[in-house]
């Protein structure tokens, strides 16, 4: 590939990103480091101000000497930078206060000031339960006008009336167009790239549909198991946690129909009818299409794993670590053509990835290689590393016959644009001050995804029903090979 | 890519390789280094002999003497090797001899042998008017079975009667499936993955027609001029040198349908299916249609380049050394998609590719990106480097924002089969004593390509009619730039 030079990035308007929960994890390791990578890279003007609101008790003095050590540990040491990092500091302050005190509210008030025109950013990093209460708060201090946006980070809700009941209660103070409902699997160069190879390119779009595609694997494989988040994940479980969400946004961008425009609405738009496309799982079905699973104790990096249980601490539980569900498109382009999805916990190694397996040449015609050819497959990599592959057949370069053999084709263009690519947090914030919606969730995709989700959840919480139980450090229950086997297809090998 | 070893190649059955015309420049320059260069790869047998005829009045010693000296200056140096070129020597014989004279063959015949087993290929490294009578006389001396094999180099006649009885006199010994006509293009390693690429892939074919490309360029540039082969060529010109026989084979390469098999007949229907599709230009559509060229004087590398008229040392020539033809495949497949042809002499480089240009997206969805995406291409490219390069649209990395640049991805195989590609000779040779003809011309083709042509050549003949000069080291005449261009295209840059 020709390495071409890439544009600076254009500076995002003057704004004041205030972090609700600015002390805890999400903002030392996520926010804080991408705000001041974006700072470093030119995008962030002069008079843009970081304000932390917690119960830290701490001045700015005193939370700008943490930053600074959260910084040296979260930031890429080829990119921290002292100069970078002092000029970061100053935009930071912080305010100790209790949510619930209005008497607490005065000194934010006073820092933000009241100038309606001013963008405000209020990043609610704290727990889901909260989300109604502060945006009330902010409201009642008058600190929410038309240029404001609140981003609410995930779980949204346990099921559709909860989430319901959030979206409510947050709507009640800012228009959706201010709700900016973070899932950071969008924010990923290779998912959008994803797009731009679809949409931009007429390579992909005339392929992309049951005529040519074989079938679509998903793939959110983690090694590590649920250490120090064990009373969160036992109330919820690998359904909620990242079906509902992340795998299903993922599923929505591959499926999606041609949007009119990138910007504006009618990505969401399209998402959405993909979500309400999902063929509804219940009844027998959910026996017949999902295996739930709990990781037992097992051998991880060569050493004893301890199980699900023994890692919460409980007698036993029936929550399930690892989900795989055989889904359904119910559309004119997805006809017949099942997507599987699958994460889980404590498997063998850390992946996520978009693997669309495309039917094979319709007929071998070359000598020798009838039955020989792998189909066609794109490789979209979220996890660890980012990328896009593409695997096709070539000629065996050399004299005398066609030998035809598999190549993969890397369409990662950060080598040919000589640049990293930026973590999806960078990406998500930025678009969070420019107002642009397009990779963050409407309230009705979350709805639709619930919607589709609850029937399983339901049948996964019968009490007869118990999660299959697979070694830690494993593909996940036997049950979920036999998922796919049982149609013909495995899982792509490099997923896990 | 990730590197794949590739396979050994497999060795042919052994065979004696008769060259007629065996001390000339074809047989020093490509023949000889392809048979050394494939008996290196272990492809030849032991018993494998290369018997040259010529009148150089050479013995056995003499002309391995000579052939030693133009290995070392036409074989790759890293590819010579001692070794090698000792055994390859014992391969090889002389016999000084007049075809014409009957008493000069005994000795032919007694070193080939009456083995009616043995594969021997004829190789006619000698003036077109020779081939007819030259087969005769193999013939009347019983060295014709129905193992061998006879190679014809163009030029296969100078208009359809004359190729004709070119066919007939030689057809009268072998059977067409003994003659193999070589086009040497058809040879190369990046057309042969252009087959493998269409066909045993899903991407391109889909899209392989006029609903998504635009247009076709073939270009077939070289920067020398006529000098050394002057008097044949002025006989000839470019629609003929070139156009009739290499250009015409590339475009039914990119035309034709799927062939059922890529062995046998049926590449070879293929193609005869699209030449005979060609829209016949006749009459004021050669004016419309065609640009005939002619080099005047000019810069050529920084010095002054002669004219052809001096190069060739004639006070005048109306020969074309230049030809540009707007051509179209009428039927299903390619209605309204124009073939855009041009070659020529004393160019400004060295070029040879094919570029398929598709449309642009049918609509631009990325918010800026409107009328700057470059439409995606296929460039094919033969000379003077091999490869295939595809050229699409890819988002830039970076935060906030679609930008859509150009990249190009490379789909030259050979890198990541770490292997060089061979020749497109020692292919051709190769597939000659496997008796393999999908590469080599038939009979109805080369003569369906001349039907084709005569008009246009007939046209030019026309005493009125004048080539258009051009200087030498340039890009052509400006009514070529003007053929293309009021089509609201232009040629691809990088061919000239």
């Amino acid at each position: 590939m020709t390495p071409r030079p890439t544009t600076a990035p254009q500076p995002v308007s003057p704004c004041d990103f205030v972090v609700l929960g600015g002390t805890g994890d999400l903002a030392m390791r996520k926010l804080l480091p991408s705000l001041y990578l974006r700072d470093r890279a030119g995008q962030l003007t002069d008079d843009t101000r970081v304000v932390a609101l917690s119960r830290a008790g701490l001045d700015d003095q005193g939370f700008r000497a943490k930053v600074r050590g959260e910084l040296a540990r979260f930031v890429d040491s080829s990119a921290h930078e002292e100069r970078s990092v002092d000029r970061f500091l100053e935009r930071l302050h912080h305010i100790s206060l209790d949510f619930d005190e209005p008497a607490d509210w005065p000194p934010v008030v006073e820092l933000l000031g009241c100038d309606p025109e001013r963008i405000r950013v209020f990043y609610l990093a704290c727990a889901p339960s909260l989300f109604g209460p502060v945006s009330h708060r902010l409201h009642e201090q008058g600190l929410v006008s038309e240029h404001s946006r609140v981003v609410l980070e995930k779980p949204l809700g346990t099921d559709l009336a909860s989430a319901e009941a959030i979206h409510d209660a947050v709507g009640a103070v800012f228009e959706e167009r201010q709700i900016f409902r973070i899932d950071h699997y969008l924010g990923k160069e290779s998912v959008q790239n994803l797009l731009v190879t679809r949409f931009a390119n007429v390579f992909l779009e005339p392929i992309w549909n049951a005529h040519w595609i074989d079938h679509v694997q998903i793939t959110v494989a983690e090694s590590l198991g649920v250490a120090g988040r064990g009373e969160y994940y036992d109330g919820s479980g690998a359904l909620r946690d990242m079906v509902q969400n992340h795998l299903l946004q993922l599923l929505c961008l591959v499926a999606m129909e041609p949007p009119t425009y990138v910007n504006r609405e009618d990505v969401r738009d399209e998402k959405l009818k993909v979500l309400r496309a999902l063929r509804p799982i219940t009844g027998a079905d959910v026996t017949a299409l999902t295996v739930a699973g709990q990781y037992a104790a097992g051998l991880v990096d060569g050493a004893a794993g301890a199980s699900y249980v023994e890692e919460v601490g409980l007698p036993e539980s029936r929550t399930e670590t690892f989900a795989a569900i055989k889904a359904h498109v119910d559309n004119w382009r997805w006809a017949g053509v099942p997507f599987y999805l699958r994460t889980g916990k404590r498997m063998d190694r850390r992946c996520s990835e978009i693997v669309v397996t495309f039917k094979n040449v319709p007929h071998p015609m070359f000598p020798g290689s009838e039955g020989t050819e792998e189909p066609n497959r794109l490789v979209i990599r979220l996890q660890p590393d980012e990328g896009m592959r593409l695997h096709l057949t070539a000629k065996e370069p050399g004299p005398g016959g066609i030998r035809l053999r598999p190549v993969s084709l890397d369409l990662n263009y950060a080598q040919a644009f000589q640049t990293s690519s930026p973590d999806a947090y960078e990406r998500l914030l930025m678009d969070v001050v420019r107002g642009n919606p397009t990779l963050f969730m409407r309230r009705d995709e979350v709805e639709a995804a619930w919607e589709w989700t609850e029937p399983i959840l339901q049948a996964w919480t019968d009490p007869r029903h118990h999660p299959r139980p697979y070694p830690a450090g494993t593909s996940g229950p036997s049950a979920a090979t036999t998922l796919i086997e049982r149609d013909g297809r495995s899982w792509h090998e490099s997923s896990l």
